[in-house]
């Protein structure tokens, strides 16, 4: 996920009164020194290419491209070079890692330097179309081609940038016509901190949803490298929403929790001085938060504690990060007016306030939500640990907002919940709306199935708001929509071809980007990784 | 130098008969065990460029470019590089080695990578002209640019290519909207093998005469590294013609005879296994030889251990390597008739005989000198080394071949030597017929001062003709001319802005090129530093 600074550490810095201080003074050493110590090593396995590829004009194909067999691996490695330039392969899996080639004489000894471009795919498209001219919002430099000069023949090269594909496109730009080469080898060592097995479903699970959950998992060991990325191809960081999602999917899965432990402190190691966890951090060069804040997803981060806690049980964790938790807590508070309603507008000029990536959607709704989602849990982790007389005001502040919410927001007649002034209905709305427990679970189930034949509602941008959908879902009891949605959507994936699931995905536009350019999306992406979660979380639904 | 292998080492076993055996077998590792022991320790000075520059079409100036001062090297390291993309820096001199630079924050932290494009130029054409297309012959990979992702900020990054050059384009291809960076530092470690300083010119020594020395020691300074290099941009290896050149140069300035020995002995030992001495050798990824014999320049192997020999006394080195001569004077004697004279088609058609750069020269006279003055030097070495027993063939070789030569080459009444059935006269034949003592001096002077009036005369194509031109001139005492000469070619590179002195020059086309394309051109070239030799050599001369 990448997105406009919308709210700088200076309007952060004014809208949680300004601080001299930083509230983490004495934790901060402590607790970064604990994130180092719990840094995961690597599994690093070494991986080459199964065969050549064509990737051909297809329309019925994912963004219109096909992959054909073309000829044997070995057939490129044992012959000239100069006769495969434009030579695609395979390497039959996605993959994360570093990668090496080979360069060896063919015949008479090399007299030039060689340039080759290597372009890297995690979909067809990436080693099809041409990345230039570039219009995308994001950098160009997320696109994954590298141009290599060989000075010397035989070598061995790594690229010094790592890389996320499944295809490699190699393309000869130069070399001597008085010599010839062979490339000879190329591999990647890829990496991820997993290192266990997935349990295996129930025998009588079906294929799809078993493909849907291989899909998946290997969307979620892709991501799990030093930290919970977001990406591998792009982001390549640390965001609270994305770590959330992962963490859940890997407590049914790989159960690395060292992790997720390791994620949990980097992230209060490096939050703002004024006690906001940051909504994403980088490893490299050295440890450092991105100036970014983001409402929903500093509030994520207690439930995030709270859930991890659930898992492992690991108490000390939960009691030294709930200075964190206690922080986050504090920031709605100053938009909650005194008939429980938040000042929502006053909230988004401020803050970054993200739940997904949909133009036009309004998120008074979604605001409510998530805080009285946010309190509940974190009071049910201040019981777990014995600090309730820390947070005494949480359960009547619940209280009124629930209250505030259905009154406001609840259109009785209609059975759904709106949002702001338009009375928007949108799919957003209505999750965190079931998730808060502002909605029974009659009414919930009610104003979720009334989305499907409600015209102007705002349906879902992205996978990461689908996953909130499906727990509202299943938590009102719609368990076959709630697989159904899993079946049509990730399933849809699947049925194109996916190896990992894509960050943005509208079965109606292959071509959806929120950067303006389809080639820079991520097509491996955390906050898709979920019905991995759903799946093994409630095997019961997936059984029928 | 880089010509097509006109003759592969199958044709060479057939023209000297097919040896099982390694005639070097014996000597070949002790010989590179003396090379390696003797590879020079290169001396290493960290520059950073002087300031920013524009560079402008302008019809007056070479290659029709003209760079201008623009502003200061601090307003480029201290601001926002996103202002700057397309800034060319200006090194103030040419240098070799490798470039790091050093990319910092500038303001918020870098949340993408970046993509940078750097372009290195000897000249300005280079960073002022669009590599692409390329129609050249050789690889394109010559050319110097490179295309750089920065994954991580701040970070110093080392382009992985040994680089020549004055000038840098950096040109931002990719970075984020929502960071900002600085590319704070720029260097070079800047390397040679030159760790002294050439005496200084006499008082009166005109101005042009003293700025063509600066530029042919800067030339000669900067293919001076591990070998005697013919240019650090292209091929970046070791020729024994430009070795020749360069040696007597480096007698006369900077006197590292230690580098000379490194390269005679590296030559010997990567020599081919029927004997012949290498036309060219790569000291990496492990030394070798390309297998491309050349005939003329296998015999250039022999006067080039002379003059070593001269220059230090070093008999121990010079008998040691003796072994190698008499192999290279083997190779002209199948193709000397009963007559004195060569079967000169039959020695084109199995060797690559270069003399110049020049598409039409007919090479029968300069084959005729060349072997004729190879011998006389063989024979000069011999004596010094006590050795005349073991080629007493040679006088009598030399004294049959003179008197053909000049029986069927010189056209009396003309007063010029001609070559080929097409009698065809040309600066390189007058030069080798002087050279080898073939001409009379008087023969000799009225030869060469014909030429400026013979309607077809061929001349010269590159700066290593022009040497053995002028060399002659000074043996017959065209002195003057020789001044001129050295004045109005060189002086004319100087003129037009030369740094380092270039692989092929013609006055009348400023993009002249073997290669059909200018810009992978060598424009600090080893051969072409010779003046550095007749100016220092000869210095009464220059004082006129």
């Amino acid at each position: 996920m990448k997105k406009s600074i919308q709210c700088l550490a200076a309007c952060l810095l004014i809208s949680l009164g300004t601080q001299a201080q930083d509230v983490y003074k004495n934790d901060r050493e402590r607790w970064l020194e604990i994130a180092k110590a719990t840094t995961p090593v690597l599994t690093e396995t070494v991986k080459r290419p199964l065969k050549t590829v064509n990737v051909e004009k297809d329309e019925k194909s994912f963004q219109g491209w096909k992959i054909t067999p073309k000829y044997s691996i070995d057939s490129l490695f044992n012959r000239s070079f100069k006769k495969n330039s434009g030579v695609i392969v395979d390497f039959g899996e996605h993959l994360t890692g570093f990668v090496s080639f080979k360069i060896e004489d063919n015949g008479r000894a090399a007299d030039a330097p060689l340039r080759i471009k290597f372009t890297f795919g995690e979909v067809p498209a990436e080693v099809a179309v041409p990345f230039d001219p570039y219009q995308g919002g994001l950098s160009r430099a997320w696109l994954q081609d590298e141009i290599i000069t060989i000075s010397e023949v035989p070598t061995v090269i790594t690229i010094p940038r790592r890389l996320a594909f499944r295809y490699v496109k190699m393309e000869l730009l130069g070399s001597s016509r008085y010599s010839d080469f062979k490339l000879s080898d190329i591999f990647v060592k890829a990496t991820t901190s997993v290192n266990t097995q997935a349990a295996p479903l129930a025998a009588s699970t079906p294929e799809l949803i078993r493909k849907i959950d291989q899909v998946g998992l290997t969307t979620l060991k892709e991501c799990m490298q030093t930290v919970y990325e977001d990406g591998p191809k792009r982001d390549r960081r640390l965001w609270i929403g994305d770590l959330y999602l992962e963490s859940l999917a890997n407590t049914v899965s790989f159960k690395n929790y060292a992790l997720t432990k390791h994620c949990l402190y980097m992230l209060a190691a490096l939050s703002y001085e004024n006690g906001v966890a940051p909504s994403n951090v980088f490893e490299r060069p050295a440890p450092h938060p991105q100036i970014n804040p983001l409402f929903d997803y500093a509030l994520i981060y207690t439930v995030a504690l709270k859930e991890y806690l659930e898992a492992t049980g690991d108490k000390e964790t939960a009691n030294d990060l709930w200075k964190t938790v206690k922080q986050q807590i504090e920031i709605p508070k100053k938009y909650i007016g005194a008939d429980g309603m938040m000042d929502y507008k006053k909230a988004e000029k401020e803050w970054w306030v993200f739940f997904d990536w949909r133009d036009g959607l309004d998120k008074q709704a979604a605001l409510q939500g998530v805080v009285i989602w946010a309190y509940k849990n974190t009071y049910e982790l201040a019981k777990m640990l014995g600090k309730e007389a820390e947070v005494k005001e949480l359960p009547a502040l619940i209280e009124k907002m629930t209250q505030a919410t259905h009154k406001n927001l609840y259109d009785t007649k209609a059975g759904v919940f709106v949002s702001g002034e338009a009375k928007q209905i949108s799919y957003c709305s209505q999750a965190w709306m079931v998730l808060s427990g502002v909605a029974t679970k009659q009414e919930g189930a009610k104003a979720l199935k009334a989305l499907a034949t409600t015209p102007e509602v705002v349906r879902p941008g992205a996978p990461y708001l689908y996953h909130y959908v499906i727990e509202a879902m299943i938590r009102v009891g719609m368990e076959q929509e709630a697989k159904d949605l899993i079946t049509n959507y990730w399933g849809d994936m699947v049925n194109k071809g996916a190896d990992t699931f894509w960050e943005v995905y509208d079965p109606k536009d292959d071509f959806l980007s929120p950067y303006n350019a389809y080639l820079v999306n991520s097509y491996c992406h955390a906050w898709s990784c979920t019905p991995v979660y759903f799946i093994r979380k409630y095997p019961a639904i997936f059984q029928k």
